[in-house]
């Protein structure tokens, strides 16, 4: 289901800059889960919140065994490209900014040519300093509205990663789970028959020349099923039986 | 910076069926403000979830005034459009399901259409009941990674809302902030030339015809900026001074 593949999913790192909420460590990690990444770095915790993080109930193993790094030059250092993530609102940054729906492509090929991509999060209060921003190639911004520009962390997170680990390939995958089986034109052609029957005992006056083509016509316009299309026979045909029985 | 205006975003209920976390009830408003969306409505709460969520301190207006429905018919009752989601991880569902990224262009026409449009999110446990979504017309799936399918509603919603409202505009919009302005051709030029003097001082045999046009060459490839252009112009001007000096 996703678009990157296992052994560029292992080399996208998640490094999260000074977290202070365990339960956003906690939030990150499971959108890691959900899109199937592994390293998670994080620089600088506030102790007590990592080890509540890493303890809680049910925390993935990728959290568990989540790397803590003194900086984050040390937390970057495997990686050949770091994309920082944050808002435009209060600062102009030193580095390329850009939608972090255009770095997808790019971060996606560096990912296929064998390199390690680090994505870093800033804290909540205030996101990545100029000085963490520094460590980046380029700046991710999510866009978002004016009046409430800045993102939670977890939530951040989970939309940084959908965008570039999970998303992306409706070129290549159908989902015809729920797409019904069309009815086949035989099963078209009977209920017609019988829809038609059932309009001469209610409506003959309004049988004409093209009454049959219209149906078929309305049926195809419809897009009906199979199985639809078979419940809906039974019903005219039980009206039919209806009919007869009165008469 | 958000793809649907402020009439489309008006017209884009988000509707909770059946939340028990009380902080999932603030994450999903939390998104909805981040997208710029107000017309928020929950399905049976949990009671005590609700009055929690709704009186957390920071609570944005749209989720004190949240709408509370007792059904999912009273809830969609006046939409034109409405889109489950979920995974298709335990069942096969009986509408049709497709990529929420597939899904984001149809509803955008349907809301530029003047159409308003329901994205239902189940409960946190089993997600949207299959009678929840026979009120559906689509069901819309978060591409995940098998081993970890499920994801947090409040990261579920922000995902669906950033697809629907927020990306996309990668065509029509540049971010331009961090780009930094590219050297001018006589900074560029002077740089040259303060490099060739320095080399004349420090590898005089490596000068050749070619030398100019390698470095000219070399800066462009760099992309140099004005600003750090003149910024390597001073440091060379300081080598070439300590040289003259120290001769």
């Amino acid at each position: 289901m996703l678009v990157l593949n296992a052994e560029e999913r292992e080399r996208l790192e998640v490094v999260l800059v000074r977290p202070r909420n365990p339960l956003n460590i906690g939030a990150a990690a499971r959108a890691m889960a959900n899109f199937g990444l592994t390293h998670l770095t994080v620089v600088e915790p506030w102790e007590p919140s990592w080890r509540s993080a890493r303890s809680a109930v049910g925390a993935p193993e990728l959290l568990t065994e989540g790397r803590e790094a003194k900086s984050v030059a040390e937390a970057v250092g495997g990686a050949t490209y770091v994309v920082g993530t944050g808002s435009l609102t209060y600062r102009k940054p030193d580095q390329e900014a850009d939608l972090v729906e255009r770095m997808a492509d790019p971060v996606r090929a560096r990912l296929a040519a064998g390199e390690w991509v680090a994505i870093l999060f800033g804290p909540e209060k205030h996101g990545l300093t100029r000085e963490d921003l520094s460590y980046c190639h380029a700046l991710a911004v999510i866009p978002t509205d004016d009046g409430q520009p800045s993102m939670n962390l977890g939530q951040a997170v989970a939309v940084c990663l959908y965008e570039l680990a999970g998303r992306g390939n409706a070129e290549t995958q159908t989902l015809a789970a729920g797409a019904p089986m069309p009815a086949t034109a035989e099963t078209l052609e009977r209920l017609e028959k019988l829809v038609l029957e059932v309009m001469a005992w209610t409506e003959p006056q309004l049988i004409g020349e093209g009454s049959a083509r219209e149906l078929r016509e309305l049926f195809r316009r419809l897009s009906v099923g199979e199985k639809d299309g078979k419940r809906v026979l039974g019903t005219f045909r039980r009206i039919l039986w209806r009919f007869r029985k009165l008469s």
